[in-house]
């Protein structure tokens, strides 16, 4: 079966996005084809919504499923007057809210500003900065002011995470690669010794890993099931021999690596 | 007002995030210190996230605010018996979304797998690495594949948002920095001249771009208000110059800058 998902916000879609995702991977045997309109903040775009909401339903012969989180109580009521099945995914929760808070919300007066963002604009920037600078071993001299250093063999997800760590926690990451030569002489690389307490590993299946070396190199020894195999199984013998935790990333997305290292490690979220 | 808020899962715990910082932008007037607990998926997790509930109901006076996920009935359960007011974000719209889909939900078989994260790991990757190769003027030979090049002045957040884009929507996105010669000459700097069409401007004001490089160079030339100034006017008018759409990324998160570029230029989400 496939049906149409809308994500219509006045703003980024962000959240009707990250909260639609949510719902619909609880029907798995549902094939949804998804479309985001973000920015529908007048009744021109309200209505040109509506018309690429109708014209999903008559192909589809079947309403398409629409997560909005539409401020303006005029713009939402052209929305909801279309084909579609409308999910009201912040109204439903303001007002129990309201009555938990005992505050009247700012609903009817206009969209929020982001605050939260712009607070922490500066201390973002500063760490995707620290990040892109401590990347794959780039400054070791600054070691002392990361909160993590993240190591693994090449392409084992260190340079994501230290970015998503970065973008979206306020974290400080470095991360250095293990290479074939500390794994010949399970020594530490020297800059990481002084710093064991932030290492944290990154392992990854050999054969998921020689899939992605080989999108980068195909068919080099770099992407050989033997030399990928040799390199995980002797990284994980040096992390247990120096007793630095580590986390298998082959089935986890991004963000599950990131929360996982800051539930494991205890590191504190810098934006709360 | 001060009130404690949390955000419990799990899993990552980001959907919870999302979806309360979400409802909770609409309490301008409530000070809110947050909490997340993720990857609470057994007993003991979830009898100590109660804990820490009851805790934060005591130092209050007040029932702290969750946001939960938690798919098990059981451990639900215990959450729900805290001290704190319990918003369902998931279980509320999932029988009005069966009704709709005509389909039972997988709700109580288990947590779904994140499929579209896994299913874009490699397509995310491999976007972070161009966005890598392609900053701030990288590798210019690449700028065929790119979906978009971001152009401004240095510190006007062309980084930050090329990772955002990469990660998150798995675009190519390279960036170029506008120097002061480039400025003196009024003229496109070379790499850019064949690829017009994708160019992007980002700008900032004067006064928010001389803070931003404060942090970086105290008291430098590079930092003072005159040379900000100065830079940011005339990249406008290089913009202008040779048509190349821009916004003003100073009261904008990264998020907005980088959804508000797709918006503008119609490029599609890699993510679908």
């Amino acid at each position: 079966m496939k049906r149409t998902a809308f994500f219509i916000s006045d703003s980024t879609g962000i959240t009707a996005e990250v909260m639609g995702e949510s719902l619909l991977s609880h029907f798995p045997t549902v094939q949804f084809e998804r479309q985001t309109l973000p920015y529908v903040d007048d009744e021109a775009k309200a209505n040109a919504a509506v018309e690429k909401i109708n014209a999903a339903a008559l192909k589809d012969g079947q309403p398409p499923i629409i997560f909005d989180t539409l401020i303006s109580e005029a713009l939402r009521k052209i929305v909801v007057a279309s084909e579609g099945f409308c999910v009201d995914v912040i109204n439903t929760f303001l007002a129990p809210l309201e009555q938990a808070l005992g505050e009247p919300s700012s609903y009817n007066v206009g969209r929020p500003k982001v605050a939260t963002e712009n607070r922490h604009y500066s201390r973002r920037i500063e760490a995707i900065h620290f990040a892109l600078d401590n990347d794959d071993g780039g400054r070791i001299n600054r070691y002392g002011d990361a909160d993590t250093i993240l190591i693994g063999v090449s392409r084992s997800g260190k340079t994501p995470t230290c970015l998503y760590l970065a973008l979206q926690f306020g974290i400080f990451p470095a991360n250095y690669p293990i290479t074939e030569d500390d794994l010949d002489s399970m020594e530490l690389p020297k800059p990481l010794r002084d710093h064991r307490d932030k290492l944290f590993g990154l392992t990854i299946r050999p054969d998921r890993l020689a899939s992605i070396r080989n999108e980068r190199l195909a068919d080099s020894r770099y992407a050989s099931d033997r030399q990928c195999e040799m390199e995980v199984s002797e990284a994980i013998k040096l992390f247990e021999r120096y007793k630095i935790p580590y986390i298998d990333t082959t089935d986890f997305s991004i963000e599950e690596i990131s929360t996982r290292i800051l539930a494991e490690t205890g590191i504190e979220r810098q934006f709360k």
